[in-house]
């Protein structure tokens, strides 16, 4: 399904290369094959497809499913093929390595992840492991080396599904765990053997970790995931960092009791008090002028059966702001007002809090340089904050980071509906490619 | 572990049978052997209980789960036993019978259930059943014959967990079925596969309807479910009427998107508005004075992952009240607020109606009947409506109903935390058996 010599057109490799360390980043540097890139993103989407569904219909990949597993394994099988000696470190991150001329350099790494929302798109992350694969293809294709080693990841458990914690496994990588995190329960699963699931070994677990300054930079190509660069009708995003997100896990304690015989005064309704903490929650968040979001998107209640007045309410709420002083604000805001409402309803509200990350800001230089990678292709670009969390905020915690956004169509993500068109696809992919090379260069 | 002779104490059956026709209900009419009755709401309790619980730990045997399979084979054992010769209709519901000396009377019909509502309690319907088993064997013993056939009845599905729709096998014996419902799928089940799965017959589903005329009475013995017996110290209940339920399937369709990247002003949230509607049905319920009452039992969302906004959510609304007018009128009172939530959401909210039961009157004959039963055990009693539904409520569209009350603790229901104190189950059990031979010279 893809030929060596489609990534070069009619140049032969060697004179790509030469015309590289002539001239720098130029026309003449290799692309990305954009079709093989579409192939096998609709081939990757089998993975997690809903039954009788096709491309469209969007994919549930949860991380440490069977589906992610061999989502995984196929995307491995295209590694060898690359002759990248794919690796799953004990994180369960897949690795890729191809060497640079000079083996004191620090590695230039690029990637995204694999695993999904349920029921979501099916350019999340995909889109940017792909393109990674694609890139490291089309060098060898022009038999182009770089001076530093290229390194492209495949990240495990980026969307924090499983576990309740998201970018698991770069955060890992990045030093921020603990080994009583192995001992989790999702799903009747603990951690420990979710990785060993999909490769890693939860015994080495730390041995995953990589220290600050042993990467040269890091860069990852992502759908946008919001309308912005639509909307502004502008094919490349440049992103300048990426907000921060604080998560409260929430537990409402009311009283299960029959619907019929319970007079409304006597209720102790779990459900009401999560409903008017869910409204509350949106109250707050827009209280105040700025970007800053904030979502309840897991509630589940128990007994939950229509004759029955609901016990137990369990719901997640999370708030992304660039500032960790306006979430700490709004989070502070909103315990307030879960107390007045636990008071109202006679309930108990337990709010436990986590910050899932810290704000992350993009490195000067790798913006530059893909602003560049992008000017070199004639492709307009747009700085912008990134509102989703990503593998790269982990990595700017041990290295240079940044990001290349490509629009998504009417801004849908995390959702079957989700779309990047082929071009824009393709565009990343390159400026990807070209960033990563314009990176080689400096330092 | 049940003796015969444990029922009459030290007389002898034949006296016990003399003295009944020479004096009527008296002092020395046999009793429902009170140990039993407990051993045996015991032992039906392990048939859906939670794992390594006890019997306070409540149960969950959901109509046409294996738990309920099991429980209906334990009650039909018991029957066997009992000589009562059960038999399944074709809609599921356990019928025995033991002959009177006049074939040509209507028989006396006499039950509850034994489903339970998910995470329910050990007495709500279990109570009526055993009961009903416990006055069969103590006439038995007794050698007590009376002029009417008696007939006793474990109903199936009464709680309406399954296929939404509550008190579903006694709706079909009273003629409110039509054969489309057998085409309902509930967790991947059909209707009619459920249906036979606990014996019954869909293809021959309309033999399961009995005519108006053709029961003498129907009298049921049930755990009040509301605190009201239990605060005025009162152990015997006298139902004059059960309300009417309305019940609401809704369902919310918004737009799921991501959680970090949507703006909040461009969100289509459909937990945002089954919050702000969950909220809407307490004020409307509460808006004027009554005894109505309103409930959100049921929700759940899709996706239902922290970082995605729901772009779906399914919810129930339940109202109670004995006026079906006051129903109406709420329930219209609901339907304007859900119209203006869904303009403000930008969502869609659709509202489905079923009306779920229509108010019953009990027969003041039966009435009179338990409250003669009551007196002559030397009980206090009081005469109360049902908030709660019952299959007493179908019956009454094809006979004169009765229901006896016996003191909920705390007026808990539909928990684990149910409870009835055994001393005020056998003064229930033993209200039932008298209260039958009242109704037995009636007629």
């Amino acid at each position: 399904m893809i030929t060596r010599r489609s990534f070069v057109g009619g140049l032969a490799a060697a004179s790509v290369a030469r015309a590289l360390r002539v001239r720098g980043a130029s026309l003449d540097v290799p692309r990305v094959d954009p079709r093989a890139l579409r192939e096998r993103l609709d081939a990757l989407s089998v993975f997690g497809r809903p039954p009788d569904g096709v491309f469209a219909d969007g994919v549930s990949r949860v991380a440490y499913s069977d589906a992610d597993v061999a989502g995984r394994k196929y995307v491995i099988r295209l590694m060898t093929a690359a002759h990248l000696e794919p690796r799953v470190d004990p994180a369960g991150n897949i690795f890729g390595t191809r060497a640079g001329t000079d083996p004191a350099l620090p590695p230039i790494l690029f990637g995204s992840h694999i695993d999904s929302v349920p029921s979501g798109g099916n350019f999340d992350g995909d889109l940017g492991s792909l393109s990674a694969l694609g890139a490291m293809e089309a060098l060898a294709a022009a038999g182009v080396r770089t001076r530093h080693p290229l390194e492209m990841v495949v990240w495990a458990h980026e969307e924090g599904v499983a576990f309740g914690r998201a970018l698991a496994c770069s955060r890992i990588v990045a030093g921020d765990f603990k080994p009583a995190d192995l001992d989790e329960v999702w799903n009747g699963m603990r951690r420990a053997d979710a990785i060993r699931k999909i490769g890693g070994n939860p015994d080495r677990i730390l041995d995953a970790q990589r220290m600050k300054g042993s990467i040269h930079c890091y860069i990852e190509l992502h759908i946008e995931q919001g309308g912005n660069l639509e909307k502004a009708a502008v094919p490349i995003g440049i992103v300048e960092g990426i907000v921060a997100i604080d998560k409260y896990d929430v537990t409402v304690t009311g009283f299960a009791n029959h619907a019929g015989t319970t007079p409304m005064a006597e209720r102790q309704d779990a459900l009401l008090a999560a409903a008017q903490l869910t409204v509350a929650v949106r109250e707050v968040v827009t209280s105040e002028p700025g970007r800053q979001v904030g979502t309840v998107g897991h509630l589940e209640i128990l007994p939950n059966a229509p004759n029955v007045i609901p016990g137990v309410a369990r719901l997640t709420i999370e708030i992304r702001d660039l500032s960790p002083e306006k979430l700490r604000r709004l989070g502070d805001a909103i315990r307030a007002r879960a107390r007045d409402i636990a008071t109202t309803t006679r309930t108990t509200i337990e709010l436990k809090a986590a910050s899932l990350a810290p704000p992350a800001a993009a490195s000067p230089d790798v913006q530059r340089a893909i602003e560049r990678a992008a000017a070199s292709l004639a492709l307009q670009t747009m700085r912008l904050p990134s509102g989703a969390g990503h593998d790269a905020q982990m990595m700017a915690q041990i290295a240079p980071m940044g990001m290349i956004f490509v629009p998504s169509v009417g801004g849908i993500s995390h959702s079957p509906k989700e779309l990047t068109r082929w071009e824009d696809c393709a565009h990343g992919a390159d400026v990807l490619l070209r960033t990563v090379l314009e990176m080689d260069r400096s330092g």
